[in-house]
């Protein structure tokens, strides 16, 4: 059992006066006033009830209250559920149910889904959040074994799972990123992922773990990414590859002060093309390898190796361990172990042993850098050679004209299964495509079909759907791209 | 249990052929070079018998061997016993005893001192450590919660115990240094304190948890730092005041180069007339409270507020607590926990509930700083007032012409105790110290008497035996300053 003070109180008595959050109309809140708020929200919520160890959902898209909610349950001991402002109605009845919430607050934009959650629990929306009143005990201590967040899992099939994240997996997480990218009284981290998702979240454990100020948006708009590099001193963001190419789209070389010194950028591997434009422009990428289960990054790639290790998510954090389920040199499922690595979920299946099995494949090089190969469960096998969807992505997202890529295997009756590629954008042609693939990929690789779609289909969480894609091709709703 | 790839291996992994430790005359070690030579390590100590759970002793000034040895019985899962050079065969007689210590490694100039411990248990020079072997299972992992080090606290009174530090005790140190003082790739940390106290330890722990390069030297020689931080880029260094005054009396303030950003000040508050010399040379100055017990520093005090907190040790660390036993404002024992704190000594008293009363007495001012005002047992009882003499001893360190002083209880008919100065130095004058305890001090702390000697007796870790200045007086040994 590892105990220490509780990272808000700590650093508002470290550096009370150091702002915690900035706004982008230069507003801000100090650590010692975000403390304050917090407290005074403990307080709120232990009137309505909440106690130590209760469930408390939230909903709520990037919203300043946000924070002084979760560190109000966190001074009360409550554990916070968070929950994806995309989901439904039915999907949100499902986890609060899951989750076994007692109480759901959420953000008054969010009206409309909760109507039908009423029934379930105490909805209570973040303005109805007042009142004061004096709690017998904040909890001014925290225990890293104990549970602070639960995150459903955006599983593509089946039903979603709720990840367990201790504050131990949270702050190891945090400590972890530090060990790799430093840490400097002048970082600045610009936070514009959705605050429910770990890649979101993290950067608030990081915020008051390390006593870091940093930047708030509701979302991602690339030209106030831009404003608030040149003009407020952001030092670092966290982004996936589509917010790096629109960040491209909008600055100039010149653009790019020296004091910014990391894109995070994760959820899956950059073209060359997007790290090389990123390397014109002096933008400094550190391409990663995570997921909620290991709360957010647990390897990484710095800058200078991501032209000559093209595709690598680099190597495993400093206290983090990974091996490949596979002969040496070999594709295999990637194996992780670490103090970021959660227990597993909630009512449902606890880790065994020290390693987790992410379900995604990949391999190390000679040097022991990591390679993403695709997901277990969408390896395709074809004439009994195994064929990882995301590799066949990487080689043909550079093609002129492709907006977005996705390829799934298809039945054949010959080979078992084909890969076939799921093309969007409108100038792209067939040609340019084919050619890629002789220059880049095994023939065996090739997809035997591609598919024109106007957009793919996605989750709430953004990750395509490609068991919908087989779908329509099965139902014959698709037409090859010419 | 918290479970990570071993720090050395990792940073081979991770940084190859970056520099893991420096030397003086440009000669270098790469962390996979280090890793080679501790595993070649870990292979002759198996062959001499070394085995999981072992206590070996080593008797060594900083030597380059030291590290290799260390991770040599790190990767054996052996327990490292660190044995202090200044100590007599008859005091390591007693620390290997009580140690059961089953091998002692000695550093070639220590050889006279171990002939006589030849009876006790195996002894080994560090020129005797050859040969080849192949470790069945290396410890590539390191769980936090094992023992890693003991060693012996420097009590001034009775018999010395021995400290017990985890892996985990070390790794939360110097984690929380990180918290504090931020890290940066460009770091490298001069060593020149003894490797076997935390002091000069704890920078070796430093040197492949954050994976930064280190340059070691034998010892504190004042012209090598400066070189250090002027040619070979030293960004930061622990050391004591007398270390500081040493340095700040052969610099000039353009020598300080702006990479410089830390001196590390422990061993007790250092005088404003230091501080105020320090800052005249843009040294900055990071003052420290902390002991082995602790792994190190607990709290700190940053530059800004070194004049404004004159004599603080500043806020205990990030996952540091620390509060007083005594009623709001008041001195009382400084009590600390948090994860770098000691279970406790080895076959002797375990630490009971979080907290380690560190036998330091001290008070807290209304911002929190920490101010230690001495010795629990230290402390003078005079006419029903505690007195605690390194208040004294701070007031009166900036007079004129004072090279050392030391203050200490000495009996009275009248009052039971009363305070004794003694002072080195040719031109300190009887009339300088009563004009500064007259400005300075409340009047029952003036000390009674005033004595001259030729310098302050000091057992092996440096500090300073009153008992035995008590002695002195009570056999009139002593002559009173004029």
């Amino acid at each position: 059992m590892t105990v220490m003070p509780h990272w808000l109180s700590k650093q508002s008595f470290l550096q009370p006066d150091k702002s915690a959050v900035e706004y982008k109309d230069g507003s801000f809140v100090t650590f010692r006033e975000l403390e304050r708020r917090s407290k005074e929200m403990a307080g709120v919520l232990y009137n309505m009830g909440v106690r130590e160890k209760d469930h408390v959902a939230i909903l709520s898209p990037n919203d300043p209250s946000f924070m002084e909610i979760v560190y109000g349950l966190s001074y009360l001991g409550a554990r916070v559920v968070l929950l994806n402002v995309r989901l439904t109605s039915q999907e949100l009845l499902y986890q609060v149910n899951d989750a076994e919430a007692s109480l759901l607050l959420f953000e008054p934009s969010q009206s409309d889904k909760v109507e039908s959650l009423r029934e379930e629990l105490q909805v209570v929306s973040f303005s109805d959040l007042e009142g004061k009143a004096t709690v017998p005990g904040l909890k001014e201590e925290i225990d890293l074994d104990e549970v602070f967040t639960m995150m459903y899992t955006s599983g593509t099939t089946g039903n979603p799972k709720a990840v367990l994240h201790t504050y131990g997996n949270h702050w190891f997480s945090a400590i972890s990123s530090a060990l790799n990218l430093g840490l400097t009284q002048d970082d600045k981290w610009l936070l514009n992922l959705p605050v429910f998702h770990i890649s979101g979240f993290s950067t608030l454990m990081k915020n008051v773990i390390y006593g870091m100020t940093i930047e708030f948006h509701e979302s991602f708009e690339e030209d106030e990414v831009l404003r608030s590099m040149k003009e407020r001193g952001v030092t670092m963001i966290s982004g996936v590859s589509v917010m790096l190419e629109r960040l491209i789209d909008v600055v100039a070389k010149e653009d790019i002060p020296s004091s910014f010194r990391c894109f995070l950028l994760g959820g899956g591997p950059a073209t060359k093309h997007l790290l090389e434009r990123a390397q014109d422009k002096n933008i400094p990428v550190f391409q990663t390898y995570g997921m909620t289960e290991t709360t957010s990054q647990i390897a990484t790639l710095a800058p200078q190796d991501a032209v000559r290790k093209l595709g690598s998510a680099g190597k495993a954090l400093a206290t983090a361990s990974l091996y490949i389920e596979a002969e040496k040199g070999y594709v295999g499922e990637i194996m992780v172990a670490g103090p970021m690595v959660s227990e597993g979920y909630y009512k449902k299946e606890r880790r065994q042993g020290r390693f987790f099995a992410t379900g995604d494949m990949g391999y190390l090089d000679e040097e022991g850098f990591l390679y993403v190969s695709g997901r277990k469960k969408e390896m395709i096998i074809s004439g009994g050679e195994n064929i990882y969807p995301a590799e066949i992505e990487n080689v043909l997202a550079g093609v002129e004209g492709v907006e977005e890529i996705a390829v799934a295997g298809v039945s054949d009756e010959t080979w078992g299964e084909v890969p076939a590629a799921f093309v969007s954008g409108r100038n792209v042609k067939r040609e340019a495509i084919i050619s890629r693939c002789k220059h880049g990929l095994a023939r065996y690789k090739h997809p035997a079909y591609i598919f024109r779609v106007p957009q793919l289909p996605r989750n709430a969480s953004n990750k395509v759907l490609k068991r919908r894609l087989v779908e329509m091709v099965e139902a014959g709703d698709l037409d090859e791209l010419e």
